[in-house]
């Protein structure tokens, strides 16, 4: 899978790329993160990628043409699937992470500044967004995007059997996950429930089942009627 | 605002807190940023900070006495605001940006690997999901939070005017923000609607105002009808 980045801040995504499973995706060739800097596509001696908005307004608006120049030359010829990274677009869900890894190549563009040329819209194909809340700039939303999207990625993170069951899978139903405990035993007069330590193999897997299902119920009971739906 | 994260990769926040307005932020003593490898917690010669679970499964367990350890280390005596990020959490939406700048001090505690000892939830004031879609680990999570509360401290972007105006805020009714255009007033054929350089500053805020709305009711209909039950 090859994720193109068309930011202004490339130098964000340095130390992401260099870490843990990030890095071992790339070393072990699964992905390739190329960055696309768009202020090398800006005009002038000051290289300005952005203006002031027509009819007035606080703020500065990102150029279309600017922002058209980075995405010709990261692509090289060859057309993506482009996504705009937006609190306007789309939220974000696990199921369009997996839509994503079965594409060649994706360019994701992240706006900075008040907001961009409402024509930048026409160049996409998708527009992502991570939530009902604003950040600065795409690049954290890029990188949840990419992260997520990663892992999904065979042989990346090395057992598979963990994905899968995981919340929001549909192998788990499409629960939340069931509560998990390790060592030690007793923590601060918390004990561990004691059907885990049973060694009764059908009472755990009932156990986890009956807990994923309540959980689910008092925190997202949307999750368990839109199931019932389907 | 003082923001501590305990985290297994400090070294994820380091072009982050080095970059444009979070440095800037840093540097004009609005944010205080404190990192607290969670990895100097770990128990024996490896610094080991989790273990297979409790009856059975695949994947390692995020230890409670560890995240615990390194909680209390960060706070060094007084209590913060402790919030866990986990898909399993409230969605983050921007009210609580709001809400969390407004604490003196805030610990965000990101989880790794398959996930944690269910115990830590009983060391956390709030859980915080950013969204349906799960990551590696709460780190992209936490920078997301982090990015969208310092936007909101005063002073830290320089244009409080185009911060109250965009998507979801209050000023702007819940609406998603209107369509902005810059130069050049032609690109690939598309124009600037001509409202916008007419000069007519009632007609060009009915514009807006109604392209908000349209846009809204396109894309996010539900926020316009919660809007109408308020």
């Amino acid at each position: 899978m090859r994720v193109n980045v068309v930011t202004l801040f490339p130098e964000l995504f340095t130390t992401f790329s260099e870490t843990s499973f990030v890095n071992r995706a790339i070393v072990g060739g699964k992905l390739v993160l190329v960055l696309e800097p768009l202020r090398e596509h800006g005009l002038g001696k000051h290289r300005s990628v952005d203006d002031t908005p027509y009819g007035g307004g606080a703020g500065m608006v990102l150029r279309v043409d600017c922002v058209a120049a980075a995405i010709d030359a990261v692509e090289a010829g060859t057309r993506t699937h482009r996504v705009l990274m937006t609190p306007q677009g789309q939220r974000f869900v696990q199921p369009m992470a997996k839509a994503l890894t079965e594409r060649e190549a994706v360019t994701l563009i992240c706006g900075r500044y008040e907001g961009f040329d409402e024509r930048v819209r026409s160049l996409v194909d998708q527009e992502i967004s991570l939530g009902d809340f604003v950040l600065a700039g795409g690049e954290i939303a890029a990188m949840a995007v990419i992260e997520a999207c990663i892992r999904l990625l065979p042989g990346v993170l090395g057992n598979e059997e963990s994905v899968s069951l995981e919340s929001f899978s549909e192998e788990n139903d499409g629960l939340l996950e069931y509560p998990q405990y390790t060592r030690p035993a007793t923590f601060r007069g918390e004990a561990v429930p004691d059907v885990l330590t049973s060694g009764d193999h059908a009472r755990i897997e009932a156990f986890r089942r009956q807990a994923a299902l309540e959980r689910t119920l008092a925190r997202r009971p949307e999750l368990v009627r839109d199931k019932g739906r389907s």
